[in-house]
């Protein structure tokens, strides 16, 4: 990995923002241009993975399907294994499971049990927290498996949406590289 | 990222063969147990770098879901952008796509085209080639876009199944870290 020259200042300018999307008053924030510049992936992940190691982080944990972007590159950063948090149906174990509230119906994640040791401490890594439903099922899911979850990282926050705060209150701080407030 | 103590043999012996999984007969070879290993996930993705950075790639292209695990950290240990190849309907922009054959039925591919500039050599990486008909659509589907496509490489290799054959007749040379043959 080339040493990572964007400051997260930077990093945010090369977040897209596309107006009414998926409906209409959304502004969507979307990564695919961050991703795709030559040095904004890796300096994110340089900087969610210096965030990671200072806490300790024994896995990193990411969520089907854009949290496996992330995830899996902080995690080699750091030489350290990577649990996949799958849709249901996808790992060909058996699993433990989570239901969870969408804004219109459940959704449901699962992992395989056998992925985590017991007590060891799980970073939960994605690019964008909204309303924190995702995350903070996932957070359920990992503690039921074993695992100690403590802090959860974000390349974008939302804070309108509350996410942030409700996982707090779950538990598990939470820190981003970037946030877009009201915008 | 610590240098990986791993060699191909080793990390072979990571993957977890599950039997009659999705279907009776079928040896479903799975990587969450690679990925979980503390030293498995960065010494494949060491691998796949060195292969990569060796034929000169300026991007690297990943297919939703599982793609995206080795192939967005495969860029950053290069320091190139990563190009996501998703299912229909979760790019916020206007897109171009590809629909190819399954067993049953067809699916879809699509790519935002402004994250590919033309003529830039992106090569594409992926956890498993099997029969090779996702790995052949995204190929296209980048050239579509304007990349210049020579190369691809996977984790696992299922020779039986002809994928890598068949890549390598569409002017796609195949590289792979290791083979399951009629095991």
């Amino acid at each position: 990995m080339t040493t990572p020259k964007l400051s997260t200042g930077e990093l945010k300018a090369l977040v897209r923002t596309v107006p009414d999307f998926p409906e209409p008053g959304i502004q969507f924030r979307d990564i695919t241009t961050l991703i795709g510049h030559s040095e904004g992936l890796s300096a994110s992940v340089h900087h969610l993975a210096e965030i990671a190691r200072a806490k300790g982080a024994q896995k990193i944990a990411g969520m089907e399907a854009r949290g496996f972007i992330f995830g899996a590159a902080v995690a080699v950063q750091l030489g350290i294994g990577f649990v996949l948090v799958r849709k249901p149906g996808k790992l060909p174990v058996s699993t433990i499971g989570v239901d969870y509230a969408l804004e219109y119906g459940t959704d449901r994640l699962e992992v395989d049990p056998g992925s985590i040791t017991g007590g060891e401490s799980i970073i939960i890594v994605d690019d964008l927290i909204a309303t924190g439903g995702t995350a903070l099922a996932t957070a359920q899911l990992l503690r039921q498996a074993g695992g100690t979850v403590e802090d959860a990282l974000f390349v974008i926050d939302l804070p309108d949406l509350g996410g942030a705060a409700k996982l707090q209150q779950a538990g598990v701080a939470v820190q981003t590289l970037m946030q877009f407030e009201g915008e």
